[in-house]
């Protein structure tokens, strides 16, 4: 394994470049299976104790490396400080289901879908692809019915999972909202907002690059070198005490500070996760909020959720809005029914249509580069993924294969949540972008 | 202020020995009111940063002090690693409240209650006995009714507060009910429920013996002594990495495999928490459930709560059942309504009647001791403190003065949650145990 995969903050910092699989794949010896690797099977935490080589524990070097991640991306809280994301007191509003005999005909039909993986001549069916990707949970709503939900390894209906960066598409959702409600100014220059940002290169970077991630900043992914940004910044965000005469930023916001020019903003899209914090700062100093509380307020107070969600910490409480969230699959379902819905859930309107049009439309393509060629042409807005294919599909994304996946022509969200053994994205793609258009194809040929 | 106060495990871990309040309260200078204290006035973590000199941060002797406390007590999982006490995924079932206009009324009547405080010659209402005793939030039940709630400084309807020692009398009713179903013997010796105890002292205790606190076992409270068991002990719950070559046992469990004797199991009555330590690992093994899961199976999915409920954990994710829970005032109030109502709620019965006419009967009070004047001649059973008074009441009891207090004559469930600055609870009941006693009085001669 790769550090990269390794440490739970730097898996989510790290831009999830996309690999020419068939080029890589074989160079590395296959991991365990998705079945093999399954934590119930492994034995994890079982027993009290559980037997010395079953604990998972502290660092997030041990905790967060496969196949252990399999377990703690359901347990983040059992290792990190954490701050809710409050659903309130209220009654949750259920989901629709069919019947349950039409349910279990659906699964089969679903299960047994087709498709061709990418670089790739043979078949794969629907549930080998759930394999594949060593799925913890599959939630298919359609027509705003719920038509296919699985649960596997660690995860359970009442459990959570973490969905690292899919945590930016929460973040850009609350800008975009704020942008399009009046409250945030996206021509406007960062240190207009946070004059403290000093001579950071994000100071005069406009509020829309940042949601865009098209700014030019430094932010190095070299593993093997100790001083790269990604150490730093994972370093500054972890919320444990500071080891002795540790003199680097503490903290996000800090880290933030002192970043570097690399490059013209506006240029290009780089997808780097503090442009995500960057954000989360803008918002929370706008709002007055924590975007904990932004997202408890605007979505999960009205959303009818069954489960409050939550999102780490760094050592000063500031949450990790690049990918500190975990939350429950059907939970996660509803979020993508009110992005389909454009704004509307269980009649009542949350925000204004403008928002989900703002993001589906998508970003500037020109600027998208080939850094993820499994995506393919593609664009990035408001921390969502594009993919301008024929059905307008847009996506938010985790590096371990997390996704909620809105097409809106086919009137259908998918919600994976995964703990796919390497954090790199371009591995995961081939499997899952071509099954998730084929079930949408079949769902509108059999339920039009 | 002392150390014993600003280190959340230390401050569980504690004894809580009453003072005689006279001799020591003249010689300490006055701590800040609870107004002056409230964390809204104080302006903790407000702000986007915090001012610097507002941040509360690690490690436990900042967060933890007086008055951050005052702030950390709704916050903790921000600070620690946290297990969820789950509640489900069903609607939360409301509680009975009197008309709006009946409830201003009875909370200005119960507000105007007077009282004599213990060692006093001075009448206070229960509204000071509020101030006085640092309250964050107060709820009274009578005949299964609200009759009184109020909030303050960090805690809001939809929060939660840490409850520390109350803590051990979730733990006792969980033995209790097991005990009762006949899943767990309480003549049986802990060597034969875990025989990895080894030679510890608890090796030859009864589980009875542990569940009322009457073991024989070594530990040592002496804060100045830096080897001392509470130091010792507080180290090793610690969930962070343990310091470079430390030696000593890491997690609550290895810490109990190295206990020491002192004295006879079964002599007398020493409120130590590692007993409830001891009953937590013990459930765990009987059941094959960690003690969260018990809670969240036997009461918190069951109790129709409003919130889920946490509970801290050491580095190998061991809860930590002798003061690690968080919950919010109104659930802790459906738990003391469902002792009132000796094991029903809702129209379900959740546990045996015996479960609650054990607890409530008390333990022997001849073992009971001096240690705590201010309680009175009680006793403690199952984890329950029982006042042998009058109204046979009971209470569940936490070193910051938090509460839940049944009594069954008066038909009133009473919780308070508060962080009195002073982990020493002899300077609370003063103004607690007369106060509850008056409202209790004037309730039954107001609604009989």
């Amino acid at each position: 394994m790769s550090s990269s995969t390794s440490n739970f903050f730097a898996a989510t910092l790290a831009a999830a470049v996309a690999l020419v699989v068939s080029s890589q794949a074989g160079a590395q010896s296959a991991p365990l299976s998705a079945q093999e690797s399954d934590p119930n099977v492994m034995g994890w935490m079982q027993g009290f104790p559980p037997p010395a080589d079953k604990i998972i524990t502290q660092p997030d070097s041990v905790y967060f490396s496969f196949p252990r991640l399999r377990w703690s991306v359901c347990h983040l809280r059992e290792f990190l400080p954490t701050e809710e994301i409050s659903r309130g007191l209220s009654a949750p509003v259920p989901l629709t289901y069919p019947s349950a005999s039409e349910f279990a005909e659906l699964r089969a039909e679903i299960d047994a879908v087709t498709f061709m993986p990418q670089n790739s001549d043979a078949e794969m069916t629907w549930e080998q692809s759930l394999y594949a990707n060593y799925t913890d949970g599959m939630l298919i709503l359609h027509k705003g019915e719920v038509v296919y939900e699985r649960y596997f390894g660690c995860l359970e209906e009442d459990g959570k999972h973490a969905i690292m960066s899919m945590t930016k598409s929460f973040t850009g959702l609350m800008a975009e909202i704020m942008v399009v409600e009046g409250l945030l100014d996206d021509t406007a220059l960062v240190r207009d907002i946070i004059p403290e940002i000093g001579d950071s290169a994000f100071a005069t970077a406009t509020v829309r690059q940042v949601m865009d991630m098209t700014t030019g900043v430094q932010y190095s992914e070299d593993y093997s070198d100790p001083n790269a940004d990604i150490w730093l910044y994972s370093n500054a965000a972890s919320p444990l005490p500071k080891p002795e005469g540790y003199v680097g930023p503490n903290g996000y916001w800090e880290y933030l500070q002192q970043v570097m020019p690399e490059g013209n903003h506006g240029d290009a899209f780089h997808y780097k996760t503090i442009n995500s914090d960057m954000l989360g700062w803008i918002i929370s100093r706008v709002s007055g909020q924590s975007v904990t509380d932004v997202v408890s307020d605007r979505l999960w107070r009205r959303m009818g959720v069954e489960q409050d969600a939550y999102q780490t910490v760094d050592a000063k409480g500031v949450p990790f809005a690049g990918g500190g969230i975990t939350a429950g699959l059907r939970d996660l379902g509803r979020l993508g029914q009110l992005m389909l819905n454009e704004g509307e859930l269980n009649g009542q309107r949350l925000f204004p249509t403008e928002v989900v049009a703002k993001i589906s439309a998508g970003g500037d393509r020109s600027k998208f580069g080939d850094g993820f060629p499994t995506f393919g042409a593609g664009s990035y807005t408001s921390q969502w993924w594009v993919l301008h294919n024929a059905h307008g599909a847009y996506a938010a994304r985790g590096v371990h294969g997390q996704t909620i996946y809105v097409d809106p022509t086919a009137e259908m969200v998918l919600v994976r949540l995964s703990s796919f053994p390497k954090a790199q994205i371009g591995f995961i793609d081939p499997t899952s972008l071509p099954a998730y258009q084929a079930v949408a194809e079949h769902l509108m040929a059999t339920r039009p």
